[in-house]
Order: structure tokens, then C-alpha cells, then sequence
């Protein structure tokens, strides 16, 4: 891979513009309903790395110029990822403790605001991306971005995959099995952070499903990383608990493969995912050792 | 008030229609994913009054003429009801066992599944809504009513009412924090009913903005004779447990004002809905029987 100059300090850039923009979105902490919107917000305040708006921002910078347009959709996607931990770490799922290094919503405001907040900011992800209609004419491009988004984050997509991994928690279960949960749980998201991004830039049909086969190959890289990382990092560095997969009996890529074996799978998904960019006529360099970045993070 | 003739027979056609719609519009059952959709429709085809969604088509009718038009979106409010109550039933929020006399979504596939086929039910409703786009021309007002539906649904809507309802759970609360409650908890999706209703067939800004303070007006009457219900009528009857206010030390209009002074303000409320429907110069005569009846509702 070519060497991208200053990646860590663009990095930060946009890892700072992702924060303003959907701190600017976030709900008011005011009136009766003041407690929920502080737990939707200290959820979507507890850092993170914004990838999945930056991978939004990146993929629209291919196809469009004026990206304001982007924003709604950035700050929606980033609430409908932090529903999906706020649930995920519900004592009736995977019953944790801490997230990032702090406490988890259903820690602090208790399970039923748990509940309700992580509802509530999937809700306002979609409040949220209908404003994008007020700052275009283009309404069909808002229209089909907004259609991704549900069906990616849905039964058919993240929500499809979650509830599957759930059902079969602590169970064997098939390599198929496996691809289907992670392709749904974690890849679905990068693909709708991607395609919609591309769409609100002005990605034509075939440009778009480009874009969803590297999304899906970016999706699946993540995904191995994370269950080595379980395995080879320790809890300070990831900010949560680490050999949890072990611990909970959980078949991922390196029960099944080893960790060497799932980290050449990792290199071959982000190869992947870079020789399809790569062959569109348009470029992103960043996004591109962005990819490359993701593929070897440590936490 | 004038006599509607023939009002249960016209109400049974407009509730069987209610239920084929509902029914074209879910998810199918196959796939990895399958147990979730299971849970999906189980909740979905547990019965229930359908009120909302013949709300919507008869406020509908009210402006427009092809009804087909207004499917989508009477699917749509119903799912975005029917997981406020799979969330309602949880053990971290009201833990029943029981719901329209059959055992209650997580009662029957566990408390995650709960959780997540409840937020996919609102997920799909948008999902659903959106290929409202796909059956006209006209995309604003598809894009107004899906705007009515979010703000509704949202933390300035029924889920912001959920939310501080469950947070004063048992405790002293204000007259203001009670209507407050009843107008969000119970109004909003009557509210987000009806709107969407008018604005899908055609109504203006200001017809769009009477219609929505009938609907104000009749959750309120709603909310309250369901206070009435839970002291009055028999856990038969209900199809779920009675006397649960007084057992949970729930302040409600009855408990603040007695039982016939409640019954008088649900008449108030319903007559107020009335005359200005009888104001507007688009007139449907069953939706004003409906008001009435809903009124004076045993269960």
C-alpha cells in the first residue's frame, strides 16, 4: 500500500468534525422527558471513534461536493450504532458493565431508561436524517438513502444479525451461521454508513453496489479484528473486558480458524475491500488507508 | 349526537380491512432471522382494536381518495404501537405476564428477544412507511407524514412520555406532569394517526393542524377511560389485569379525581374532538361515531 502522508493527523480532522456534527444534533436536555435525552446523550458522548460517520463522510467526498448534506445521515447513523451497544449491554443480552472505559446507560440510569433511551435514539436517528429533506431539492437521494438505512439497520440487517447471535449465545454453530451474523451485525452498518454516503454524494446505481461489496468486505475485516483483539489485547488498552468469547463459549473466526489464520482473513477482506476502490474512477486516498488503518488497529 | 346507523357493523368492515393490511405488511418468517420475525408477528397478530391504524384511513378519507396510498402507514402505526407495549410488558418496565389474554411477548421468547423484536417493529415501520415513495408521485406529502410519525414517536412524543412515566413510577406527581404524560404517552400516536392521515390525503397546514387537536382530545379521552377500565371492569373483560393503578400506586385522573368527575372529562374531551370535526367542512360521519364510541368503551 502506498504510504499516506499525516494519516494520523487527518485522521483526528475528521474524527473532530464527526463530533461536532453530531453533537450538533443532539436532542436538548430540557422539559419533562430531560433525564432520557442526558442518557441518550451520555451514551452518544462516550467517545468512540466515529468510524461509521467518517466512513459516511469519506464515501460522499468520492461522489459530492456540497457536504452538509451529509450531516444528518452522519449523526443517524452514529445513534443508531450507539442504540445497538446501549441494548447490547442490557442484563437480558450481554448483561456488561462498562463500555469505553465508563459505565454503561442501564448502569447509571437504571434498565428501563435503558430500554427506553436506546429506542429513542433510534427514533431520533430517523428524526434526524428527515431534516436532510429541508436542505436539498434532490429528494429522491434523501429517499433512497433513508430506505438503505432502515433496511440495513433492520430484521434484514444489524437488528437480523443480533437477534441471531442472541438466540444461538453460547451455542455451535456453522460457519454459515457465523458469515450470516457477521455480515448482518456488524458489516450491515458499515455498508449503510458507505452506500448512503455515496448516494446523498450523487452515486449512480451500479457505483453504489460497489460500494456495499467493499463496505461488506470492510464490515467482515472489523469484525475478525475485533474477536482477535478479545483475544490478544488486554482490557485497558480496549476499555472492556477482554476474553470475554472464551468465557462466554462463543464460536467466532479464531475458535474456529486461530489467531493467525483469522488475521490473514483480515488482510484479505481489507485487500478486498481496497482493489474495489481502487477501481473506481473515483478516488479517495484516505479512505483507502483508512481501510488499511482499520485492519490493524489495536483496539 | 346523531345516530350512526349500522355503527358495528361498519366498524367490524373497517377493522377486518385494518387486519389485512397489517397482515400484507409483516415480515416473513424464514431465513436465520426467523424467530425474531416469529416474535414480531405474534405480537402484531395478538389481536387489539386496530384503532389507530382505521384512525389514520378515516381521517384519510376525510381529504383523499386513493386509500391504498395510506396502507403502508396503517401498518406502520400499528407496529410502532405494538412495540411500545413489547417494551411496556418487560420485567424492567411494567412486568406483565400478560397482554389481550395471551402470554406477553418475552413471557414466550425471553426477555432479549423482547427487546430486540420490540425496536425492530419500529424499525420496520419505517421501512414499511418508506415504500409509501414507491405508490406516488407526490413525495412531499410522504415526506410530511413520515416527519408527524418521527417527531410523535420520539423523545417528543409517546417514548418521552414512556420515559418520565417510568421515571415517576409510584411517585406524588404534578396535574402538569400527568397531562404531560397522557398527552405524550397516549396522544401523540392518536395525534401521529390522524395526521398522517390527513396529510397523505391531501390536507392543508391548517386543516393538518385542526385535525391534530381532535386527536389531542381524543387521547386524552382515550387515556382517561382506560383509568376508568382498570378500576371499573373485570380483568376478564380487559383481557388484562385490573387494578393495577391502585396497586402500584399509579397517579392517575381517577385517583386525582374520582371516577364520575373522570367519566365527565372523558365526555368533555370526546365532545371537543366532535365540534371541531363538525367545524371542518370535510365531514365523515363514522370517524365522529367512532370518537363517541371509543368514549364509552367497556374494554
Amino acid at each position: 500500500m502506498e504510504h499516506y502522508e499525516n494519516f494520523k493527523e487527518e485522521l483526528q480532522i475528521r474524527t473532530e468534525y464527526a463530533e461536532k456534527v453530531i453533537r450538533r444534533w443532539l436532542p436538548k436536555e430540557s422539559g419533562f422527558a430531560r433525564t432520557m435525552a442526558e442518557a441518550m446523550n451520555y451514551s452518544m458522548c462516550a467517545g468512540g471513534k466515529r468510524l461509521r460517520p467518517i466512513l459516511l463522510l469519506e464515501t460522499f467526498r468520492m461522489f459530492g461536493e456540497d457536504e452538509q448534506l451529509a450531516e444528518p445521515f452522519m449523526a443517524g447513523i452514529e445513534m443508531i450504532h450507539t442504540h445497538s451497544l446501549i441494548h447490547d449491554d442490557l442484563p437480558a443480552i450481554d448483561n456488561d458493565d462498562y463500555r469505553r472505559g465508563r459505565l454503561t446507560t442501564h448502569k447509571v440510569y437504571g434498565e428501563a431508561m435503558g430500554v427506553l433511551s436506546g429506542v429513542s435514539l433510534l427514533n431520533y436517528a430517523y428524526e434526524t436524517m428527515l431534516k436532510t429533506f429541508e436542505m436539498t431539492s434532490d429528494a429522491d437521494r434523501v429517499i433512497r438513502a433513508l430506505k438503505i438505512m432502515s433496511e440495513k439497520t433492520g430484521i434484514h440487517g444489524m437488528l437480523g444479525g443480533q437477534s441471531v447471535d442472541v438466540e444461538n449465545d453460547g451455542k455451535e454453530i456453522s460457519r454459515e451461521m457465523l458469515d450470516y451474523i457477521y455480515e448482518h451485525k456488524t458489516s450491515a452498518l458499515i455498508e449503510a454508513s458507505m452506500m448512503a454516503g455515496a448516494i446523498l454524494g450523487g452515486a449512480d446505481e451500479e457505483q453504489t453496489a460497489l460500494i456495499e461489496k467493499v463496505a461488506s468486505a470492510i464490515g467482515m475485516a472489523f469484525q475478525i479484528q475485533d474477536d482477535i483483539l478479545d483475544v490478544t489485547s488486554s482490557s485497558q488498552e480496549l476499555g472492556k473486558p477482554v476474553h470475554s468469547d472464551e468465557k462466554n463459549h462463543k464460536v467466532t473466526y479464531v475458535t474456529l480458524f486461530g489467531v493467525e489464520k483469522a488475521s490473514e482473513q483480515v488482510l484479505q477482506f481489507s485487500e478486498q475491500a481496497q482493489s474495489i476502490l481502487e477501481n473506481l474512477s473515483n478516488k479517495n486516498k484516505f479512505l483507502t488507508a483508512l481501510i488499511m488503518e482499520m485492519a490493524s488497529r489495536r483496539k
